[in-house]
């Protein structure tokens, strides 16, 4: 008797997420002798507690393959976390129900940690029923803060789209200085770990190439010495760019960037933002003309200029899931594993979720130079080949032809649920 | 006699004012029985009038190539305006000067409106004190504000870049605003015109695509006419992408974005950015949860995603300049007409300078729709050939390898000259 299988997204979205989708799609297609229909939750997880399931047998191939180079979460993703056991035990009981009604065998469950945390619980907690399913976590964030991963699906391509900006914006400053803006600030995603600020630092390949300062969460924010490094820069090179996580802090642990609840001249809140911060205290203290950018949501969809390592592990990590789970593994994760540094080539292995949950990966000290404002040798070679390639979505009218699926949803036949 | 050229880049970079650059080496190698040297001003204008010439004969042609897929302007270029005749007659008067010790017969001048003006003094004090010169205006602005020509050089690079990052966008709020953000801003250039925030429109093929609003500067901002805008989109399609011009006034004619003297936290200034002002005012007045993206020099540097027929008409301008100044023309701007709509076929043709400099063009009203928050089918039909095609700069190590030139400078030979 062939089960049935969910695939739900999970967390803010990458520009890949979508080939992790195709993957575990083409699979389901492939072993469709061992595998019956497969579902989507739509907008994830809550799709599933509210039986809003798309049946993906209604997605033409071609779009399947349109989902390879479509950024964003093509089913929907959610922000929503699950309890713990004991705190919410009623929406575990409620996954099973609907795994239940639609004979589901197998729960594929894109997204980072807190996702690698709900696919572990919905395993633990289907054993405690005695209801047979393989929960499988398949790896995305471009955090890229999973632990034992070499790296996360998703990272790649932002990494490579932001040390590609900053290269760009490096080559305006450094053809205008003279005359124009002195500073410029390039803030990124990164609220506790600074692997997408570190991407950056792959912009500079000898010295005195943009950016010259990065700013690490991982290191305390230091005014003196920041203001001091920016001069330093300025008078050695005329100009200078920076990289900036958005999650730096002070020495007390407050995050810069948690000044948004300024007032300004229209009574207004101004939100967010530590570009502006430091750009304030650049102007403040040293006076140069400045500029700063903040990428925003611009870096994780950028699908544009994703990397094409980054497209095929995605990829690989969905369709390996189906086929781990096909195995008979149960609560694991299929990860990164990084087989030779040069050439660089990489393998997909398993990993007990237990091992991943609840852990996040920091930029280890020796990936962070020692005045703590770059990177070092060893950060660039763990980085680098994960930027490799070029995978272009095919363009209509000078625009991305990214696709939309149909999303056929299916009829709904248990009690409603409602989401506390 | 063969007469020597000098070339400068003037005003803030473009992805393609490099290939501009490039066209003009190429038509003075291939023309070089008719033309002797050339030389490129260091940093623009400032490096004419302080004898900081470049001698492009060092230039290997491979680096020359480089130049049409290198963004930024590779000889450096200035803000600086020169004044008029009247109030520094002395800067004129220099460059005849050095145009005179170089034996310089042609000036080939690329940049925007200030540009244009300069050029067109040029050849007049020029003409007044008996010097010989070819005075010539390349055009060059991602602002496409310059009169006459159908566009300009350097905006189909910046309108793809937009287009393409905001529908990228547009994916992302799509898949994740059942659980989280709701509104998403994204800050683009533009001071006085609306021509890169109309571009935004392109991403929107059909009603309810993101972008749902776009704020021009030629339009008055009105906040409750955009509240009300907001939660129309939030109500009716569950979500809000805008793109804003940084220039956008309020009725009293005043900047939202000069709201950037606003003290944070710490006690700094908090500079810029017309778009968390905006979320401020959505997060005030509707509570919904926002995101802002600020693209500043990333959009005008996106080499990366230039529109092929952007690079092409930049090269060309360029390269059909140095023709039309061989054929004795003085005083002009070698400008881009709009031969056929479908297919999109161009040419150039030259027009005084006179009927140039000093003037601006500003979004038609017609462009923009009734109710001030989108572009019309005509906009449209204008905008879209301008960000055809692509044109990829070779990457190597996965990321764009973009050239730096030799910048072999000329021996000064005059006296020190200083700029007041």
């Amino acid at each position: 008797m062939k089960k049935n299988a969910i695939y739900a997204q999970s967390g803010g979205v990458t520009a890949v997420i979508n080939a992790s989708a195709a993957g575990v799609i083409n699979a389901c297609r492939d072993y469709q002798n061992q595998i019956g229909t497969l579902y989507a939750g739509e907008n994830g997880i809550l799709g599933v507690l509210t039986e809003d399931l798309i049946d993906t047998s209604f997605e033409p191939q071609e779009l399947i393959e349109g989902l390879r180079y479509t950024p964003s979460g093509a089913f929907g993703s959610c922000r929503y976390k699950l309890k713990s056991l004991e705190v919410n035990r009623r929406e575990y009981e409620r996954l099973i129900e609907v795994f239940s009604a639609y004979d589901i065998g197998y729960f594929f469950y894109n997204g980072g940690n807190d996702s690698a945390d709900t696919c572990l619980k919905v395993a633990q907690i289907a054993k405690e029923l005695g209801y047979p399913i393989k929960a499988i976590h398949i790896p995305k964030t471009i955090d890229n803060d999973l632990v034992v991963t070499d790296n996360c699906p998703g990272f790649g391509s932002v990494a490579k789209y932001v040390a590609t900006s900053i290269r760009e914006a490096g080559y305006d400053l450094e053809s205008m200085y003279k005359s124009s803006t002195k500073v410029f600030i390039l803030e990124v995603m990164g609220r506790n770990a600074g692997w997408i600020a570190a991407a950056c630092g792959l912009a500079s390949e000898e010295a005195g190439q943009p950016p010259h300062i990065i700013l690490f969460p991982e290191v305390e924010f230091d005014q003196e010495k920041f203001l001091a490094k920016v001069k330093e820069s300025v008078e050695t090179y005329g100009y200078c760019v920076i990289a900036a996580s958005e999650g730096i802090k002070d020495k007390y642990g407050k995050e810069l960037s948690a000044s948004e609840h300024t007032i300004d001249d229209f009574g207004h809140h101004q939100l967010g933002g530590v570009a502006p911060v430091l750009a304030g205290i650049v102007k403040k203290y040293l006076g140069y003309k400045y500029h700063w950018a903040v990428a925003d949501y611009l870096q994780r969809s950028a699908r544009h200029i994703a990397a094409k390592v980054d497209v095929e592990q995605a990829y690989v990590a969905g369709y390996r899931g189906v086929e781990l789970a096909l195995q008979g593994r149960n609560a694991i994760m299929p990860y990164i594993k990084r087989v030779s540094q040069d050439p660089y080539l990489w393998e997909i292995d398993a990993i007990d979720l237990e091992h991943v949950a609840n852990k996040e990966k920091f930029m280890p000290r020796e990936f962070i130079s020692p005045d703590g404002f770059h990177i070092t040798q060893q950060c660039r070679d763990y980085i680098q080949p994960l930027i490799n390639g070029e995978d272009y979505p095919p363009f209509i009218n000078g625009l991305p032809a990214y696709v939309r699926l149909n999303k056929q949803k299916v009829a709904k036949k248990l009690a409603e649920f409602t989401i506390k």
